[in-house]
């Protein structure tokens, strides 16, 4: 058993037959996630290091979980403080801590295709915990899986992705991952903030209108809108954002059909999403934290080629 | 053999028995650590997160510490750098922290009732490692196991809380773990430090004069002054604070008997104690930091529920 | 199996005999890492605590490898956020720290002789990790063991230290090592950077020339320069610095013999040495990484005085 690539660098590497894999292994993790026991000797004696160049202490706290629930020995590198800061090159950086026999890298970069270009140089698996605004696969992943487990499948579903689809490396791992999986997917948000041409090539469809998006869809997937990056300049305010595109009570109780909702965190509470909405019945949110645990320990395990 | 809460968020919780199991339950960790081999496995395939929103090292390490001894997985969260600093409310963080089925939380958070709040929303134990100037509890733990030790009891002793009360979380805990256990307590310090009407409502003694408290008391357990709070209106230097209430060997040397020194750290030396205090014969800050590793052991043990 | 001093503080209170039995155990612990199962149960059950008051990831990442693949428990503590910040003193800090009864202790400071203050103090095993510009005993150790691999012994061998031999207690720390094994050292530099006095008094001849000192030597171990401390008066720029004493490409094919190339990282590419020359085939610079860990289990296994 094993997938058709040594790394985990995109979604769009990927075959259906590997998404398929990984959500079949994922499923005897999460059973095991639900004993008293939650431990799995798997990978002992493999040596895992999480190098995060750009902070985020969610996922990697989801991959450290996960690393440890497989009984690896787990190293965390982060870049603040770091010979980075000494202007150490991203290739030697990791070369060296690649010569002290580590089994397997899982890294975050703000650079687009920065594990592309590591993986050219280095031979152990990589699992690109995010990378700039290319791919976040492992993301992509677990909402897939999310969907799958709530609607018992993701063929022919129709998922809203809504936000901003331009700076997001989640957005483009989804469409990915679900129109591979034959999800039928639309992107909603703000004109500024979707690439109309790549949203065509890449098959999915375009609306500006938050209410025809969620009459449409089974499922609405909400960004993070990126605070720090102040990339809504045609709002003069959040507020004003919320009114056009934030998800209220209001607006879901209006439609007169249940559509889920996921977001992958951390949520700006009245910003994209209302607090009634995160913490409503149709939320799903927590459950997509709890299944990246799950998530993460089968890319690691199918990387690492243990046999279990 | 369990104690009657399900959390550690404040000693006022406690009953005494609850207290005695604790220390009993010290005691036998705290042969342990006697041992070369200073590791049990009782919390083998735990896992424990150190949920770090104000700096600690020293109170973090007692507890991973603790947690690695019982043989538990531990991850540790600190605010820098975290989602917190990108606006992410207290309860989604650790919401998203409990969805990845951690087995226990310990929470320090510069809000008082941080522990309690989240207390009402999650399911696993929560252990309190302080929180605003409400409690510290296990600090008052291993301050009062350490009396217990030294001289053989609590009940009937007289203890001298010293320095600033008024912004203590040691403080109160304090009040509340030696009350319960049958000592006298007299708090001291300057007048603006002290508030005389909970002082009162707690059933303790108040002073204003630091040879008058020594005195009287079996141990002195004088608080740090937390210089980065500004708190000392009436002095206009430390030096002053040091002449009205510091510790001095001179003052020690002129009271004819012998007081039990504790300092729960870390020591500003020249200021509340002298160095030839905190390092003089009656002092006991360092088996303090010793039974620490017991005490959280202990109460981490006592609220898992696993059986040794 | 033991060696002649109780902590590692300096190579400078190391025997030949003590070095000999540190590689021979190296070379055990390297072939380990060759395994698919890099780990030993060696230390089990110890606690290990790197204390690091000045950052160095590499360093750090290094020891906390060797550590863990001897199976012990790992504590780390940086200065960064700690009570340090609050003014505690190096003493207090760590005799809390071995109050809590850890095994080991391994400790890099900004101040020279920090670590042998320390083991005045303290019974456990101290490693240092680097003391201001005094010794790193553990990077001369593995930089002496990855030019016996590369040359099948030190003794006889010429090496040159190139750079910045003032400040660095690499330079330092290999003199000694060298040394002690028989070699004949040669530093060169600016004359700004070199310290005459002391160089004679090591018995180490000193040029200013870098083609003289490569002609000469079968090993060129070229120090970083310290760019953060602006140690380069004599020099306008980066660029002056790398034609006069950069280890070029050109200036290397130009010796007609071949000169093994070493840097203790992180390096400064363009600076003390090109790229081409940095990832040639004369350098055994990732080796050198590879070879840390290994003695680095080395000299925690020895000092444990445990038996494997």
């Amino acid at each position: 058993m094993s997938l058709s690539v040594k790394h985990l660098l995109g979604i769009r590497d990927l075959t259906r037959q590997d998404i398929e894999q990984i959500f079949q292994t994922a499923d005897e993790f999460k059973a095991v996630l639900q004993r008293p026991i939650k431990k799995v000797p798997t990978l002992r004696d493999t040596t895992i290091v999480n190098v995060f160049f750009e902070n985020s202490t969610r996922t990697r706290i989801s991959f450290e979980l996960a690393e440890k629930r497989l009984g690896a020995d787990v190293i965390n590198f982060s870049a603040s403080g770091s010979s980075v800061s000494k202007g150490e090159t991203l290739i030697d950086t990791v070369h060296n801590i690649l010569s002290m026999k580590v089994d397997m890298v899982v890294m975050r970069h703000s650079a687009s295709g920065a594990p592309h270009f590591l993986s050219r140089h280095i031979d152990v698996p990589i699992v690109n915990a995010g990378d700039g605004i290319n791919e976040h696969p492992t993301q992509a992943l677990l909402d897939a899986f999310s969907i799958r487990e709530k609607l018992g499948g993701v063929e022919g579903k129709k998922i809203a992705i809504c936000g901003d689809i331009m700076h997001s490396r989640v957005a483009l791992s989804n469409i990915y991952a679900l129109k591979k999986l034959g999800a039928e997917v639309t992107v909603v948000g703000p004109p500024t903030l979707i690439p109309k041409h790549l949203a065509e090539a890449l098959g999915v469809n375009v609306t500006y209108n938050m209410r025809e998006a969620l009459e449409w869809a089974d499922v609405a997937n909400v960004l993070r809108i990126q605070l720090e990056r102040q990339n809504m300049p045609l709002f003069s305010s959040l507020r004003e954002y919320n009114l056009a595109y934030g998800v209220t009570r209001e607006l879901l109780d209006s439609l007169k059909k249940e559509v889920v909702i996921m977001h992958p965190g951390p949520i700006n509470r009245g910003v994209e999403l209302d607090s009634a909405v995160a913490d409503g019945n149709e939320s799903i949110i927590l459950q997509q934290v709890e299944n990246g645990v799950a998530i993460r320990m089968a890319v690691l395990y199918l990387l690492s080629g243990r046999k279990g």
